[in-house]
C-alpha cells in the first residue's frame, strides 16, 4: 500500500528515473517494426523520415530530438523534430552508407519556451511583468550554472536584460531567437526522457530497390540439343541479356546433381541414363552445395563468367536451396540433420500427394542445428568469395524465420551488399514475418493478380508503411515453377500487359527467359511449363516469331531513363471509369521526374474510357498547357488538367507509359538588339 | 561471430527458451494498448474476446490457448482457441468480478495434427502409410511416456490401433476427434510458446458504462435568494431527480471557500461581504478537501445525503478538484507544495490573460512530492468512507499521468467500485493518455459536436477499437463552465436534439442542472452563463414555462427500458441523403433489442429524406413486414427493408427514437377442440 517509489518508477513510462515524473511520453513512432523488433529497411542516400507523438501533461514546452548513428560509430548525432500538428513531431536524417543504422528520440522539458509563452501572453495583455522577468532571469542563471559551452553566450544576454531599462526591452533580449537557440542547446541532459527502444536500419545497397532480373538455366544457354550448356555458353549469352536491358542474372542450382531417384522429363520417376536431373536435388559423390556440376564448367569458369558479367554492369545471382539429394555428402557424414523413419530410412520430401523421392529435406530441430547453421554460412561465404553479391532463396518459410534472421544479418555484418531474395510462396504473414527477419526483397503474389481492384488493393498494401517499410516485392511474371494461366491464354498482348505491370508496379522485377519469347505450353490444366528446363536440357531458338525482345528491352531503357521508376513507395493508383483500365502514377520527390501509366488489362478487347489524376501531384498547375509523352508509342498529347480520354486496343498497344513534362516557356523573352 | 547461442536466444521472439525455435510466432493481439502498457476496460458480466495472429513457419500445425484469470489468484484458466482465417485465431472469457483481470496467449505445436493431416493426403492418394503408421503410434507413445491424466487413455486407443486389422481402420482410431481432444490435451507445456506479455482488463462495475449524471450546485437547491441551500435542501430536490430518471447525482466542491481575493458574481475581483465565493477556491480556516462547508450542513447531513439518494437508486458524485485558496490549511502546513515567486509569494493560478487569484496551483515536481500523493489518496479515502462511490476529477491533465495512474489503481485495490470521471479538456492526445492511465470515464469534445459528419467521425473514433478498449465518453450537453453557442442560438429544439445526441450516442451521459430549463443567457458572446451559480447561489424556479423536463424524463425512461442504450460500442451510422439527418442504430450483441435514432440537426428547418441501414443488421429478413416503434411520438410504422422515408420537423419533433421489433406470428396456428 505504502511502496509509492516502486509505484512511481513503473509508471515512468520511456522515462529514465529523475526525468520530470515521466510526464513527457512519446509514443506512435513511424517507422518502427513491430516494437522495434525489426528493423525497418531504407537505401543508401535515402532521408528517413521520422514521426512521433510527443507530449506532456500540462502546459509546459518542450523540445525533442531525433537521435541516429551508423551502428558501429559511438556517439550519436542528432537533429531537433518540429511539432507539426496535434503533438506530432517531425525530424529525418540521411543514411549515406551500406550498414546498420539506429535511431532514437529524447524529449525535454523546455522551461524557457514556457516561461516566453506566458510572458508573452501577459505582456499582450497589459499586465505588469516584473516578477515575470525576474523568473526569466533565474531560468538564465540555472543555465549558466550547468557550466556547458554555451553558458558563456546565455551570461552575455543575462548582462544585458538584467540592466534593460524597460520590461519590454528586456523581455525583447529574454526571449531572442537567439537566446531561444542557446537555451535549446543547453537544456540539462538530465532532463531528457528517451523513447525507450533503439530503432534499426538497414540500409541497403540501390540495387535491393531498383533492379531487373533475368532467370536463366546455364545447362540450356548451349545450342547442341541433349547435350548441357556451360558457364562460357553463358558467357555467350551476356550481350542478349544487356540488350535485353536486365542488370541482375539469376540462376537456378549449379551443383552436381544426386542419381539416385533422379527425375525425367516432365517429372518422370525413372530417369533414363542420359538425364540431367533436376537441379534442386542437390549433390552427389561430386560434391555439394560448394561444388559445381562439371558438365557446366569449373568453378574458374565460374568465377570468369561472374566477371564477364560485372563487366556488362550485369550481378550474378545464385539460387540457395536447403536439399540434400539422398547422394549429397551430407546424407553420409550428417545423417543426424534428417528426418529417419521408423524403418530406418531417411525421409524425402513430400507435400502429398506429391513426392519428391530425388530430395531430402533437412531437419533444423535436429539435436546438431548448431551444426546444420554453421554449414549454412559456410556455403554463402563460400559463394560471396567467388564473386556473388545476392542469392534467391528456395523455400524459406519451410526453415525457422530465427535461422535466417540470423544468417542474413550475421553475413551482412561482414558483406553489407550482399541482396536476399525470398522465394516465399506461402501465407501472408509468413511471406511478411521472412522479410521483416532480414530478407532483401521478396517474391510476391502479384503473378496471381490481374485484375483491376486486386491490383490496386494488393500493391496499395505492398508500397505503402507499414509493408513498404520492411517488404520490398521483386515481380516475377513467371518463373520455372509458374506458368500463370493468365499468360496461357492471353497470347501476346498478355504477355506485354504483364511486362509493363511488373516493371512499373515495383522498381524491382523479373523475368524467366522463355517469357520474352511468350513460350505459353503448359502442362495441361496446370500451371506448369511443359517440357520444363527443371527436368532436362533445352535449346532455345532466340529469335523465334512472336517474341516481344523489343518490346521487354525498351521497357528496360525507360525504366534506366527515369528516376520516378526507380522509387518503390512512390505509386499511387488513380481512377479511371472502365473496370479493366489501371491508372497509376510515380514521381520523384522533387517532382523531377514524373510517369503515368495506364494499362488495358484486358488483352482481348480495345477499352476507351476517361481517367482522372491529381495534376498537382505529377507538380503541373491545373490551368497550364503540358505535355503527355508515350514512352511506348513515341506519340506526343498536350494535355491539361488532370481528365483526360484514353483508348487501348491490345491489338495495337495495351498501355500508355507517359512522361509529363511542363514546358518550361519562360514569363517573357527579352532580346536585346 | 561464432556468438551462435546468443544470437539464437535474441532470434527466439515470443518464446520460451527450448520452445519449438522461436518459430511459432503470436503477434497484433487484439485488444491491447500500448502494448500492453496499459489495461483495457471491462465491465461485469462482460464477455472478452481475444483475437492474434498465431502462425509458425513452415507447414506443421499448432493449437493455441487463451489463459485468463482474476489477477489476485494464483491459478490461470484456458479456453481454446479457434483459427478463424488467415492465420488469425479468436477465443473469449467472460469476467464476472469487479476485479483486474489478466489475460495471455500459449501457442504449440501439435505434432499428432500435423501427422493426421499429412496420412489423411496419402491415404486419399491411395499411398501406403504403413510408416506412418508406426509413426502415429510413436507420437502416442511419446504422449504416453509424458504420464499424465491422459496417459492411460491414450494407452488405450494405442493398444486397439496397434492391434488394427487395416491400414484405414488404424488410421480412423489415430485420427479420431477424441484421441485428436486428448492429444491436445497432453501437448507438453515445455513445448508451448507465450505470447511475451501479460495483458490485463479493469472490469468495473456496470454503471461505469450506463450512466445518467445530473450535475447540481447544493448551495442552489434552496428557496431563499441571497442564501445558501443546503444536503436537506437537496434531499428535498432527490424526488425530482429521480422523476427526471437520473441514477447519478454530481456536486461541485462541497468544501469551506477561501476569503482571500475572493470573487464576485460573474468573476468579479471585489467580493462583498456576503458573497460565496467560487467552490474550487478550496479550503479556510475551517478547514480542506476532508471538511464540510457549514453552510451546507454538517458531515452527518451530508451522509444522510447519500443514504437517501442510495435509498432512491440515486449515487453520488463528489469533485475533486486539487485546488488551494490561500487560505486553506496547506498553504500554512505545506508551503513547499506551492510555486513560490521571487517575492516569497506563492503563484496563483493563470491562463493568460486570465488570472484565479483566489486560487494556488500545487506543484506536483516540489521535493515533498510523495507527502502530496499521499495527501491527495487520504483526501479520496476519506470521502469513500462518508459513501461516495464516484469522483468527477476537475482538470486532471495539469497534473502528472503518472499520479493519477498511482491514485486509482491505488484506490481500486481497495475499493474497486470507485469511479473517476477525468475533466481534461485538452488536446486529444493527452485527454486519450489519461483514459488510458486509468480514468473510468472521460468528459469529450460532444460539447462542440454539431454537425452530421463530426458527430459521425467523432463517435466512431470514440465507439471503436482502440479508443473504446480504454475510453468512455461521458457526454455532457452542458457544465457550469460552459454554454454551448449551440444553446445559445437553437431554442427548445435546439436542448432536445443535443438530449437525445447524448442520451443515445453514449450509454453514460449527463446535464447540468438549468438544462432542462433552457437556461440559455451568456456572458455576452461567451460560452458562459452570465450570473453563474460559480459565483452566487441561486434559487431556481423549476416549474418555469419552456421548460422540457418531460422529454428528458422520456428520454431516461427509454433508456431503462432498452438494453441496446446500455451498451457502448456498439454504436453504427448509417446513410441519409440530406446533409441535417443523422442515423445511427443501437443493438443487444443478440439483436433481442434494436433501436433506430434518426436526429434532424438543424434545429431551426424541417428536413426529409431517405434513410438507408441494413436491416439484417437489425435481426430483420429483408422481406418481411417490422414494425418500427417511435419512442418519442407514440407513433408506430409497418416498415419492410432499410430504405425508408423520413420528415422531421423541429416545431414537432426533431427526433425518431425507433424501438423496431419483428413480429413473431407464428408459422401456423394448431387449434385442437
Amino acid at each position: 500500500m505504502n511502496e509509492l517509489a516502486p509505484m512511481v518508477l513503473a509508471a515512468r513510462t520511456h522515462s529514465l528515473a529523475g526525468a520530470d515524473h515521466g510526464r513527457i511520453r512519446i509514443e506512435a513512432v513511424s517507422p518502427e517494426i513491430d516494437n522495434g523488433r525489426y528493423p525497418i529497411k531504407r537505401e543508401v542516400g535515402d532521408e528517413v523520415a521520422v514521426s512521433a507523438d510527443i507530449f506532456r501533461d500540462g502546459h509546459e514546452r518542450i523540445s525533442a530530438e531525433l537521435f541516429y548513428k551508423p551502428s558501429y560509430r559511438p556517439d550519436w548525432s542528432s537533429v531537433p523534430m518540429e511539432l507539426i500538428d496535434n503533438d506530432r513531431w517531425c525530424g529525418s536524417f540521411v543514411v549515406s552508407e551500406n550498414t546498420t543504422y539506429h535511431y532514437t528520440i529524447g524529449a525535454t522539458p523546455n522551461a524557457h519556451q514556457t516561461w516566453s509563452d506566458e510572458v508573452h501572453k501577459k505582456l499582450e495583455a497589459g499586465l505588469d511583468i516584473h516578477l515575470e522577468i525576474a523568473e526569466g532571469l533565474e531560468l538564465l542563471q540555472e543555465a549558466i550554472t550547468q557550466q556547458t559551452v554555451w553558458s558563456e553566450s546565455i551570461r552575455n544576454v543575462w548582462d544585458v536584460a538584467a540592466g534593460a531599462e524597460s520590461q519590454i526591452e528586456a523581455v525583447a533580449l529574454l526571449t531572442s531567437p537567439h537566446l531561444s537557440a542557446l537555451m535549446r542547446s543547453a537544456l540539462p541532459e538530465t532532463e531528457r526522457v528517451w523513447y525507450d527502444r533503439v530503432l534499426s536500419v538497414t540500409v541497403d545497397r540501390m540495387r535491393a530497390r531498383y533492379a531487373a532480373w533475368y532467370e536463366l538455366f546455364p545447362r540450356s544457354a548451349g545450342q547442341v540439343h541433349g547435350q548441357s550448356g556451360t558457364f562460357d555458353d553463358v558467357i555467350d549469352r551476356l550481350d542478349y541479356v544487356q540488350e535485353l536491358g536486365f542488370d541482375t542474372l539469376y540462376f537456378p542450382p549449379i551443383h552436381p546433381i544426386g542419381h539416385t531417384n533422379r527425375k525425367g522429363p516432365n517429372n518422370t520417376l525413372n530417369a533414363a541414363p542420359h538425364d540431367p536431373g533436376v537441379p534442386y536435388a542437390i549433390g552427389s559423390e561430386l560434391g555439394g552445395h560448394d561444388t559445381v556440376e562439371p558438365s557446366l564448367g569449373t568453378l574458374e569458369d565460374f568465377r570468369r563468367l561472374v566477371e564477364s558479367a560485372r563487366a556488362r554492369g550485369i550481378e550474378l545471382v545464385l539460387d540457395f536451396a536447403i536439399n540434400s539429394s539422398p547422394d549429397h555428402p551430407w546424407a553420409n557424414e550428417h545423417r543426424d540433420w534428417f528426418y529417419i523413419r521408423p524403418d530406418g530410412t531417411i525421409k524425402y520430401a513430400e507435400n502429398p500427394p506429391k513426392k519428391y523421392e530425388d530430395v531430402y529435406p533437412l531437419n533444423f530441430s535436429n539435436p546438431d542445428w548448431e551444426g546444420l547453421w554453421q554449414e549454412m554460412r559456410r556455403v554463402i561465404l563460400f559463394w560471396i568469395d567467388q564473386g556473388v553479391t545476392a542469392f534467391r532463396v528456395d523455400n524459406p518459410h519451410t526453415k525457422p524465420t530465427a535461422f535466417w534472421e540470423w544468417l542474413i544479418r550475421d553475413v551482412q555484418a561482414i558483406h553489407p551488399e550482399t541482396i536476399f531474395l525470398s522465394e516465399a510462396f506461402t501465407r501472408p504473414k509468413l511471406m511478411k514475418w521472412l522479410a521483416k527477419a532480414g530478407f532483401t526483397q521478396s517474391y510476391t503474389y502479384f503473378t496471381w493478380r490481374n485484375f483491376k481492384q486486386e491490383l490496386i488493393d494488393y500493391f496499395t498494401e505492398l508500397t505503402t508503411p507499414p509493408v513498404s517499410d520492411y517488404m520490398r516485392g521483386n515481380l516475377f511474371t513467371n518463373t520455372p515453377d509458374i506458368l500463370p494461366y493468365f499468360l496461357q491464354e492471353s497470347g501476346l498482348a498478355g504477355f506485354k500487359i504483364r511486362a509493363i505491370l511488373a516493371s512499373t508496379l515495383s522498381s524491382a522485377y523479373g523475368i524467366y527467359s522463355g517469357f520474352e519469347l511468350c513460350e505459353a505450353t503448359p502442362v495441361p490444366g496446370k500451371e506448369e511449363y511443359l517440357n520444363s528446363e527443371k527436368y532436362d536440357f533445352k535449346v532455345w531458338d532466340w529469335d523465334r516469331p512472336g517474341n516481344i525482345r523489343a518490346d521487354i528491352a525498351r521497357i528496360n531503357q525507360i525504366r534506366r531513363d527515369h528516376p520516378a521508376l526507380h522509387e518503390y513507395d512512390n505509386l499511387r493508383f488513380y481512377w479511371s471509369d472502365d473496370d479493366h483500365v489501371l491508372v497509376y502514377g510515380k514521381q520523384t520527390i522533387d517532382l523531377s521526374d514524373n510517369i503515368l501509366v495506364v494499362v488495358n488489362l484486358d488483352p482481348f478487347q480495345p477499352h476507351e474510357t476517361m481517367i482522372s489524376f491529381p495534376v498537382e501531384d505529377f507538380g503541373m498547375p491545373y490551368d497550364e498547357q503540358y505535355e503527355a509523352h508515350d514512352l511506348i508509342s513515341g506519340e506526343r498529347y498536350f494535355w491539361s488538367g488532370g481528365y483526360q480520354y484514353v483508348r487501348l486496343d491490345p491489338a495495337r498497344e495495351s498501355a500508355h507509359v507517359l512522361h509529363l513534362r511542363r514546358w518550361d516557356q519562360g514569363s517573357y523573352v527579352e532580346i536585346d538588339t
